[in-house]
């Protein structure tokens, strides 16, 4: 059985972190300085490793094994969300390289191979998923051409070229190269710490629905506006928002979740009566069926705020991901694993995030493994797991990538 | 009866559109450079009607008539919202102007006096109601060393030094001076062109009052956070909104309107839970003991909505400021004024915009006089008064004017 070296791992994860170290977090945006610099060291580590590895041209790293017998692709993200946690993706990502280098230490394990695999920008600041659907093939190069990082205006393709990735080619996934890919990350919930468990066996990953829904009323002055002559758009948005905190848990699911984001009202002046106002809407479930019920939930919502007036609502879909279960064997290994290291510590659990283990789930058997986040706090500088529970992760992680490799 | 010329008004009005012209509209904020000259021309036109005219300390112009007998005062502001009408201000600034040459122009007049004032900032660039508050004594020198431009960040002391108006004495009303004040506006609603008027007098101006509502809850993320865990302070304040939308028409009077202007959630993404929300809230009434119901109703919902949790909201009062109800005698004099050029075309009506007649009302018999708004249309560049209205309701000021003096 692969032994991973607890201590290793704890120290590269420590040596990552200090790319954007901020507070006890990171600031490591997609294509920043520090984020092409964590990528660079990341590749010196996988060759140490005995692995080939290269970043491609969308900055994903993609690393070759020479095992002679089947492969498993583990793997996740390097770049933070602005001012966040030290683990979110990164621990994904030396699980990998630690894994890999207990396979090379291991003489039995010689023949069976671990690749590395990085997801570029799957914290979004220049999109959806580019890496791992870059991966997948899911990725035109029109949109590349037309993405632009929303927080400072910067183009994908001018990131791509400061970065030194631009014209390099984009690796994709070789058909029947690999058994599965497992990704491991912290929970970013707490659902594990508040059960006391300490391994999360994924069982699906949810759809995330998101629009902007627009109210058109007429701007107009706040004090010489009769209440009967006025079209508010901010009290059509509010009142909207009452109609979905009404109807909402009667057609959502236990583990459904809907968040109201963000809300404008124009031109946002006291004594001006808003005359248009905008809200983003999402709701999460693991289950299409339920998607699509809440979906036409708030359409009618919707619909029924624009029919009873004074205000024009119109409802528009931003993106529909698509729910994605993980794959039973893979399950059936982490849970045998956690299992044999730490009895009755594990427990299967949706995720409520999305991740990029959703889009290779669409050409590969796929899993997840979760480990506590303290306090369930994530995208946030305080993120943090305990060490224990950071090693015990890694070496689940191995020992059923071991078991998934035997028996493909 | 002093006559008042009518092309000679619009002529005088249209040239002062000109100063900061946007569209059909003016963009002239207070102390812009556009404001400044408008300013220093309006000096030289009262003085050319044989005023004498300075501009004080805190941008306002007062002037001195040499008539021998009663002064009456008449006046509004010159500066504007940002891109929004010629008439707001400039119109009962110049119909002060045209009623002084009137007045000027017949013997029998002679020694009846007007005098024209002009206070700065009744648009509130800089603060509230500078101009008549720094006129009637009530503007302390601490609050001109703190007052900032919200939209600018230029303090108000910079933005008085670069017109050229710092350290110059501020003036204020000389008791016993005038027999009273009276503005004239246009209405900025839609009650006079709806009822078919031409002049509407003014009753009473209401109090606005302002408040800060905040919520505290918990940031975090919205895939991974179960509803039942969630501190979300979005869904606390659009809750509240319908609370308000519920509540306030069984306090509210018949005339009562309330506002929420802005709302703000924090951090304002789609996939996080709001930590934090703000939101602006307004309401006016003529009546104080409406005012005080509707302020009970309000603190009490956010006390119910602190109670009730998980979030926990608080309300901070902006400001409250007094309705004042208009001297009945300039009242009569208007409604008169009216009834002899047009009759049956005035009607009393409340002012639910603050004006600089509200403080002046404090010290002396103050009243207003409001012509028709096409479309009800205020503070946007479209606004607009048709000229047959704007040379009947100097007329009737003049008339008004005229009779005030005599019984005095």
């Amino acid at each position: 059985m692969p032994q991973i070296d607890g201590q290793r791992l704890l120290r590269d994860l420590r040596h990552l972190a200090e790319f954007g170290r901020y507070k006890t977090g990171v600031h490591r945006p997609t294509y920043s300085p520090q984020d092409v610099e964590s990528r660079r060291w990341l590749v010196d580590r996988l060759r140490e490793a005995g692995l080939e590895a290269e970043i491609d041209g969308i900055g994903n790293i993609m690393s070759a094994s020479p095992a002679k017998g089947p492969k498993l692709l583990i793997g996740s993200h390097l770049e933070s969300q602005p001012y966040a946690g030290w683990l979110d993706g990164a621990m994904g990502v030396i699980y990998g390289l630690e894994v890999a280098r207990a396979f090379r230490d291991d003489p039995a394990c010689r023949d069976l191979g671990i690749e590395v695999a990085v997801f570029a920008d799957e914290e979004g600041h220049f999109g959806s998923f580019l890496g791992s659907r870059s991966f997948i093939g899911e990725l035109p190069e029109e949109e590349i051409a037309q993405a632009v990082n929303d927080a400072t205006g910067q183009t994908l393709a001018d990131a791509l070229a400061e970065a030194g990735y631009a014209g390099r080619p984009r690796y994709v996934l070789e058909p029947g190269r690999h058994v599965g890919f497992i990704e491991a990350h912290i929970e970013q919930g707490d659902t594990l710490e508040s059960s006391g468990k300490r391994i999360g066996v994924v069982t699906s990953i949810v759809g995330i629905w998101t629009y902007a829904i627009t109210f058109e009323g007429q701007q107009n002055h706040a004090g010489t506006t009769r209440m009967a002559a006025r079209k508010d758009a901010g009290v059509a948005l509010t009142e909207l928002c009452h109609a979905i905190a009404t109807r909402f848990p009667e057609v959502a699911g236990p583990r459904s979740v809907w968040t109201t984001g963000n809300i404008r009202l124009e031109p946002g002046a006291a004594s001006i009566i808003p005359g248009r106002a905008e809200m983003t809407f999402q709701f999460r479930d693991a289950d299409p069926e339920r998607l699509r019920a809440m979906e036409l939930a708030l359409e009618r919502l919707v619909a029924d705020s624009d029919a009873a007036g004074p205000c024009k609502a119109s409802l528009q879909a931003l993106s529909r991901s698509t729910p994605n279960t993980m794959a039973e064997p893979v399950q059936a290994a982490l849970k045998l694993a956690a299992e044999r290291h730490a009895p009755g510590s594990a427990t299967p659990l949706p995720s409520g995030a999305g991740h990029d283990a959703q889009y290779l789930a669409k050409r590969l058997p796929a899993g997840m493994l979760f480990v506590p986040s303290i306090g369930g706090i994530s995208h946030h500088w305080t993120e943090n797991t305990a060490d224990a529970d950071i090693v015990l992760g890694c070496q689940v992680l191995a020992t059923a990538a071991e078991a998934l490799l035997r028996t493909a």
